[in-house]
C-alpha cells in the first residue's frame, strides 16, 4: 500500500497504535473528544472509578442519534505469536488493517468520527441531535463504563432515540449482519444439600450427587421456550459441577452446580427462576439458589433505525443485511434500558480477541459511508 | 483399679504404650515374636519395603489355625482433645482400658498371645498347627502388609485352614457380633467426553454435564442385586463429581465421576463392569472407565470355624453371636483368597479411630478365654 491513507484509516491508525488494554485509554478518548469539540459537540468527561468515559452531544431538540463504543481492547496474548506487533498498526499487502482493536472496535470509532465530521459539514442545520457515548471498559468488568454512564443520563432525563453501537457485527462481508438485539443472560449457583457419610454405610448418608442427577437431567432436557422471530429458543447450560471431598470412600455433603440461561424475550427472569425451583422441588431436593442477572434481553423491532441502517447498507454495499440477536452480550443491553432503539453495526468479526486481529481496510471506508447515509436518513432536513 | 493387671492387660499395656502409628512398629512385633518363640513357634520376619510383618508357626501336619492382626494404629488426632494422652495407657475408674489401639487392635493381640501361651502349655501335643500373621500396615496403604505376606505364603503352598482376625467386631457387648465376610469394593473413575465451547453458542459445543446427567441418574437408581442371606444388596455411590473450567461462560470439555461399588457375592466384578458400560452406552456417551478393584467379597459359611467361635462365645459370655458382613474392608479379604475360612472376632468397636479410644478391660480377659476355647475346639487332641 503506497496510496495515502484515507481519513478513516488515518484516524484508525492513530487509535490502534495506542495500547489501550482495558481499562487504560492511552489518550484515545482525548483524540476523539478534540475532533468532536472541533465540529460543535459539547463534550463531557465522565471518569468513574478507574474508567475513562465521555458523553458528547451536538444539536438541539428533536430525536437523538447516539454513536456508542469503547476505546479499550482485549490483551494481546503472546507477542511472538503475532505476525506484526499488535500496536504496530499497518495495512498489509492484502489490504488488511492489522492490529489489536482493528475490528473490535477502533475501526468503527474512526468511521463514526469521520462520518459525523462530514455529516455536520454537509448538514450544519441537521434535525435533532447527534451524541457519542464512549467508554474504556467494555471488555473488562464493565461496571463503571456504559452501564454507569447510562445511569447518569437516565437521572437527568437525557433523550436517546436511536443508538448505533460499533461492535463488529458483520460475519463475512461488511454489513451482511447487524445485531438488533441480544439475548438476556441469567446465571445461578445451585447448592444441593445431602448428608456426608462413608460409602460403606450409604443408609446413614444422603448422596447429593444421586439426589441431584435426575433433576439436572430434567433441567438439561427442558424446553424453556420456542424463541420467536427475533430470538432463538432460550438455552440452559451448566458450566461447572462439583461435589466430593477428593476421598474415594466419602459420600459428599453437598453438590454445587453453576448454570446460565441465555434467554429470549419469550421468557422472563421470574418465569425461569420459578421453573427451575419447580423442577428442583419436584425431585424433593434440599437446595439453595444464588441468582445473578447479567443482562436483560433487548430487541429493536423493525422501525426508523433498523430501516435507515438496512437502506444505507443496501445503497453503499448492494447487500441485504440480516438482523440477528445471536452471540454474547454487549453494552447495547445497558443503552436499551433507556427505551432506545439499538443496533450494532461494525466490520467483520472473524478475528476479534485473537492474535493477528485484522479487518479489510476498505471496509472501514464503506462503514464510514454507511454511518453517514444513516445520519442522512434520520437527521438530514 | 488397684488390683494387679491380668496377663492379658499387662501385655496390652506393653503394646499400647508404644506409639506405633502406621507403618511404624516401635518394637511391638519384637515383643510378640519373643513370646511366641518362647513357646515353640518358628518365627519369620517379613519386612517388605517400609512395613514390618512377621509369620510364626507352631506344630506339624494337619489343620492350621492362624491368628491375624496388625500392630499399627491410626494417628491420634489433636492431643489436647484426649482425656488421657493416647500412649499413656491406663485402666480408668470405670474399668476402661484407655489408649490408642486399645480396641483396634492391640487388645486383641494381647489376648491372642496369652490364649496361645496357655493353650500350648495345656495342650503341648495339639493337633495341626497354630500360626500368626502380623503386619504394621493395615491402617495405611496396606500394599506391603498382609496382602504381600499372603502372596509369599501362597507361593510356598502354606496351608491355612482357619483364620481369626482380631478386628474389633463387637458392637455393644463382647462377642455379640463376629464378621464372617466382607463385601467387595470396586472403584472406578468415569470420564465423559463432550466438546468445550461458549455458553452463548451451545450448538457448537457438547456439554458433558448434560450428556452424563441422565446416565448418572440411572446408575444411582439401579438395583444391582438383592443381596443374599449373608450380604446386603450391592450398593453404588458416586463420591466425587467434577466438571467445569471455573469460568461461568464456558461449557466444559469433560466430566469426571469417581464411584464405588460395595458388592455382595451375588454380583461379580465383570457383571458390574458390563452393566455400567451398558448404561453408559445406552445413553450414547463417549466415555472412558478406569477400574480399580480394592477387594473381592469373601464369605465364611457356617462350618468348623464359625461353629467353634460361636460355641466359645456362648460358653464364655452366655451370648449368641450374630455373624455379619457389614462395614468396611479388612485384611481378611486377602487371607480368604487362600481358601481359608476367615472370621473377625475382637472387642467392641464403638471408639475405634476416635479420640479417647477405649475398651472394657475385663472384655479383653473374656476375649482371651474365647480365643482359648476356640483353639480347644479346633486343635485339642
Amino acid at each position: 500500500m503506497t496510496a495515502p491513507l484515507t481519513p478513516t484509516l488515518e484516524l484508525a491508525f492513530d487509535l490502534i497504535r495506542r495500547p489501550s488494554v482495558t481499562p487504560v485509554d492511552e489518550g484515545c478518548q482525548e483524540l476523539m473528544m478534540r475532533r468532536l469539540a472541533a465540529c460543535g459537540f459539547e463534550v463531557e468527561r465522565m471518569r468513574i472509578e478507574e474508567v475513562e468515559n465521555f458523553w458528547a452531544r451536538r444539536g438541539g431538540d428533536g430525536p437523538v442519534l447516539c454513536f456508542a463504543g469503547h476505546t479499550d481492547v482485549v490483551p494481546t496474548g503472546p507477542l511472538d505469536a503475532w505476525q506484526y506487533q499488535p500496536f504496530d498498526v499497518r495495512v498489509d499487502e492484502d489490504g488488511m488493517l492489522c492490529g489489536r482493536g482493528a475490528a473490535d472496535m477502533k475501526g468503527s470509532l474512526a468511521s463514526m468520527i469521520i462520518a459525523v465530521e462530514r455529516f455536520v459539514a454537509d448538514h450544519p442545520q441537521h434535525k435533532g441531535a447527534i451524541s457519542f457515548l464512549i467508554t474504556s471498559d467494555e471488555e473488562g468488568p464493565a461496571q463503571h463504563g456504559t452501564k454507569a454512564v447510562v445511569e447518569r443520563l437516565r437521572e437527568r432525563g437525557e433523550r436517546l432515540d436511536w443508538c448505533i453501537v460499533g461492535e463488529p457485527s458483520s460475519t463475512t462481508l461488511l454489513g451482511d449482519v447487524v445485531k438488533n438485539g441480544r439475548r438476556g443472560s441469567l446465571g445461578c449457583t445451585l447448592t444441593v444439600y445431602g448428608k456426608q457419610g462413608h460409602v460403606a454405610y450409604p443408609h446413614l448418608a444422603k448422596n447429593p450427587i444421586h439426589l441431584a442427577a435426575p433433576a439436572l437431567a430434567e433441567l438439561a432436557a427442558e424446553h424453556w421456550d420456542h424463541g420467536n422471530d427475533y430470538f432463538p429458543p432460550t438455552s440452559f447450560q451448566v458450566s461447572n459441577l462439583n461435589a466430593g471431598t477428593g476421598a474415594t470412600n466419602v459420600i459428599p455433603g453437598e453438590l454445587k452446580a453453576v448454570f446460565n440461561f441465555r434467554f429470549s424475550t419469550e421468557s422472563s427472569v421470574e418465569d425461569l427462576q420459578q421453573r427451575v425451583s419447580a423442577i428442583l422441588d419436584k425431585h424433593g431436593l434440599d437446595y439453595h439458589l444464588e441468582w445473578a442477572l447479567s443482562g436483560l434481553p433487548f430487541l429493536t423491532q423493525p422501525g426508523d433505525l433498523l430501516d435507515a441502517v438496512a437502506a444505507s447498507i443496501r445503497s453503499v454495499t448492494g447487500r441485504e443485511t440480516t438482523p440477528s440477536t445471536s452471540g454474547g452480550t454487549s453494552d447495547g443491553r445497558f443503552i436499551a434500558t433507556l427505551g432506545t432503539q439499538v443496533v450494532e453495526l461494525g466490520p467483520v468479526n472473524a478475528t476479534i480477541h485473537q492474535i493477528n486481529e485484522r479487518v479489510l481496510a476498505s471496509d472501514l471506508d464503506l462503514l464510514t459511508e454507511v454511518y453517514y447515509q444513516t445520519m442522512v436518513k434520520l437527521l438530514a432536513c
